[in-house]
C-alpha cells in the first residue's frame, strides 16, 4: 500500500524526491485534500488504534447522500488510508496502523527516531 | 497562513476535525497532492532550513514550461507552505519556517513534546 511506503522514503525534506515516489506519495496527499475527507479520516483516526467506526455513524454528520461519503471513504481506502468489513446491515471503518505516523516522518524535518521502524 | 494554523490543532487523532479547520487543512494537503507540486516541495525543503532555491534550479528537473512550475509554486505559496522573493533576474523560494514539522504533528498519532509551539 501507499501508505505503508511511507516510511520507506528518505523524507521530503531529505532528498529531492523522485517521480515515483512523488506519484505514490501524491495520492495520499489528494485523498486528505478535501475537508469531507479530512473529516470522515479525524472521525475514524479519533477512535484511537484499533478503534472502527460504522458508516452508519459517519454519514449523519454530514449533509450529503450515503453513496456520496461511500465514495470519499473508497479515496481514502484506496489511498491506503483506512480499511474496512462489512459486518451485518453496516460497514466498519478504521485508520490502517502507523500510517498516519508514517506519514508524520515523512513529512517532519527532524526525521524523530523509531517511527521509520 | 494555513500551515500556521495547523500547530493550533488538536490532531487529526484526537478529535473529529470541524468543518473550518478541515477547510482549511484540506488546502495544505491539495496542495501536496500533486506529484510535480510535492518534488518542488522536496527540491525546496532539501535546502534546509534557512535555505532556498532559485526557480532557474527548480524548472530544468522537470519537463514542463516554466509558466506552468510558476503556477505550481504560485499554489505551494496560496496554501502557506512556501514563500518567495524576486533579487534581480530571479525568484528565489524557501520552505516557511516550521510548517512541515507543525503538519507532520498534526498527521502524528502520538503528538510528540515540542513541535506544537
Amino acid at each position: 500500500m501507499v501508505g505503508q511506503d511511507a516510511g520507506c522514503c528518505p523524507g521530503l525534506s531529505a532528498a529531492p524526491l523522485g517521480e515515483d515516489q512523488a506519484a505514490d506519495l501524491a495520492k495520499v496527499f489528494k485523498a486528505l485534500g478535501d475537508p469531507v475527507r479530512l473529516r470522515l479520516m479525524s472521525m475514524i483516526a479519533s477512535r484511537g488504534q484499533g478503534g472502527e467506526v460504522c458508516v452508519c455513524e459517519l454519514t449523519p454528520a454530514f449533509d450529503l447522500s450515503q453513496p456520496t461519503i461511500s465514495h470519499h471513504l473508497k479515496l481514502l481506502r484506496q489511498a491506503g488510508l483506512i480499511d474496512c468489513e462489512r459486518r451485518g446491515t453496516w460497514v466498519y471503518y478504521w485508520v490502517l496502523p502507523g500510517v498516519l505516523d508514517r506519514l508524520a516522518a515523512f513529512l517532519s524535518t527532524t526525521q524523530p527516531a523509531g517511527v521509520t521502524a
